[in-house]
């Protein structure tokens, strides 16, 4: 028996536990301290009335013979929540059918296994920094992957260049860890450039539900992207599902490579390796996209929102570079004084009682830089922010 | 892009979809019949009221800022479930800790997942007839699959044999779809064999909660499968969660290839690719390990078996030969008069209105055998079983 060699090849991701261990030095030798986490992309509102009544109603269900659920009829999602996700879609102007909608156990798991429908000789284009699940479940398969360089020259949004031959194309955007989104030109320019290579484009829209009116939220508002993308969101975010585990994967009928149908290949894989998403959290996730469901998650969305905002005033006003914030729960800045995103890390820490996420734990390109998350409270995300003009 | 072309070697899953056309058009020309479905292998009584309570509970929790849960801290599960869960091998005798437990969202995902850490040029022992998981998804990754044959001579159980030189060896006991079991023995030679061929074996233990005393229950009841085997565990049939998606893998610290830990690598490809079971769920879970919930989920299970009872009782009387329905929701059986699967299947169907699985879908050793399922009414088991003896 041998076991996948590839795994040897994994970096340790230090980053998280380093954090964890150095914020807990730190509370141990002050106990009594006022520290504000803004490291972790996580939600910290509770989940919306209409969602919570949703799951009483659903749990009910469970509880009597005449309307407990099984399993469920198919692996990919009740009707009822394909199509209202499909109603959603349809309410951006943008054309995807239920039967083109995967519902998934969050964005990260759909990502992660898609790369089962893929042959292991691909070569895998990822943006610099980024989240660290594309690199890793590429690497796991043992896929040549090559790097866009995202920087500040090009606002953390690097466009396709003739050195980028690629098959599978990763595009976050809004992006984690950078808060930068690519505009229409821009995700057309990808689109173009991956009809030409026949290269595949996966698109994580995640955090779509921060993006401004005028800004691409789907993939799938671009021409032609219906050919080469698949799109992968989430609950996580728009409706703070992060421990309900919802999302949704979108593959488009005509997406096909050599005659073969990407969504009939995910269907198969999902089918062998997927029983389906808890019958309470589709019920949950039907009640996001209600007319009521809507209003009350937009209302969190737009209160993290607010906390971006205050994030990017006090920014502005210290006159550091920094992108996001604007369409994204992430702030990407520079760190001042030249320092290095751990030596600022520990400064923010030690002097400020503030947590954040260095840059360089999201790739070589994310050096010097630090992430903070606007998904905290909001007293408190001003509090930070006074702290840190103080200088 | 190359799409994975091992998915073009899968065999088109027709087992269900021609089920579910025949029993369409029988129902479609007697839209007044008395059908009674024995096919699907789906729990029907609801959930018990302890583990509804917690779902109530947990979901209030999700609706209060101070008591939200966002990510799980870790994608193998809570500390108070993987405890629940350890706590429960304990009562059997097993000695599993709470770090050797990593829950997940059912043993199909589990099952099908855990061949991401293998190696692809590995050869695989899947006895025949069996769960069509396992075939298919290491069809998916390439690898080359030999087969145990199960038949009548052996009772369905098959044994380790010179000719088998495998690397992974897949066993299923309580068996699906025969519901045979192994005793203690058996699994030792199957462990001795793994050790001597420093195999693996895939421990699938969906059905254990079926399994009555004397017989082992779990992989780890036999000296040497620490170092030799994964247990993969499911509640979907142990407390009726097939809606609600919650499992458990537990691999041994001792389980080690090349000095690697096995349950290093799941962490890893679970920590890239997973993101921790929904938090009612969990809660959910837990409430099935408190001694009110064993005794309230065992009652379900009590329910099931006398169903297995009734079908067993009825085929001894008819003299047929079978196996399962004593430690197993399912009886398998030689079809009478020498009749093909699918043959007996349209005989049922059209002249006893009942709906059965034929085994010809799940390997060539079926063809001629019938499972019927024990998850359904009890008194509509009696009535089919009547149906069935009435000749």
């Amino acid at each position: 028996m041998k076991l996948n060699g590839n795994f040897q090849n994994l970096e340790q991701s230090y980053l998280f536990v380093t954090i964890a261990k150095k914020v807990n030095e730190f509370t141990e030798k002050h106990p009594d301290n006022q520290l504000i986490r803004m490291g972790i992309g996580d939600v910290t509102l509770p989940l919306a009335p209409v969602v919570i009544e949703a799951m009483h109603k659903a749990t009910d269900e469970m509880a009597k013979k005449e309307t407990f659920r099984g399993y469920s009829p198919d692996s990919n999602g009740y009707p009822f929540l394909r199509e209202a996700i499909a109603g959603y879609y349809q309410s951006l102007g943008v054309d995807v059918e239920a039967e083109e909608i995967f519902v998934g156990d969050g964005a990260k798991s759909d990502v992660g296994n898609i790369v089962d429908i893929f042959d292991d000789a691909n070569t895998v284009l990822v943006p610099d920094p980024v989240y660290p699940v594309y690199v890793d479940t590429n690497i796991m398969s043992g896929r040549e992957i090559v790097y866009a360089d995202a920087n500040m020259e090009n606002g953390f949004l690097p466009m396709p260049k003739a050195d980028h031959p690629a098959d599978i194309i990763y595009i976050c955007s809004p992006n984690n860890p950078t808060g930068a989104v690519y505009n229409r030109e821009q995700l057309q320019a990808w689109v173009d450039y991956a009809l030409d290579q026949k290269a595949v484009i996966l698109f994580d829209s995640a955090y779509e539900s921060f993006v401004s009116p005028g800004l691409p939220r789907s993939i799938f508002e671009i021409p032609g992207a219906e050919k080469c993308a698949i799109e992968f969101c989430s609950l996580s975010k728009t409706a703070g599902f992060t421990g309900m585990r919802c999302g949704y994967t979108v593959i488009k009928k005509e997406l096909c490579f050599d005659g073969v149908s990407v969504a009939a290949l995910w269907q198969r894989r999902q089918g062998s390796k997927f029983n389906g998403v808890n019958y309470i959290t589709q019920r949950a996730a039907e009640a996001v996209f209600t007319p009521e469901g809507i209003k009350q998650t937009r209302d969190a969305v737009a209160y993290y929102k607010r906390n971006a905002g205050v994030m990017v005033d006090a920014l502005r006003e210290l006159g550091y570079w920094f992108t996001g914030g604007e369409n994204s729960p992430y702030v990407w800045f520079k760190c001042p004084d030249n320092m290095g995103g751990w030596e600022y890390f520990d400064y923010l820490l030690n002097e400020k009682q503030i947590v954040g996420t260095p840059g360089e734990g999201f790739g070589k390109n994310g050096a010097g830089c630090m992430r903070l998350s606007a998904f905290g409270d909001a007293e408190k995300t001003k509090e930070a922010m006074e702290r840190i003009k103080k200088g």
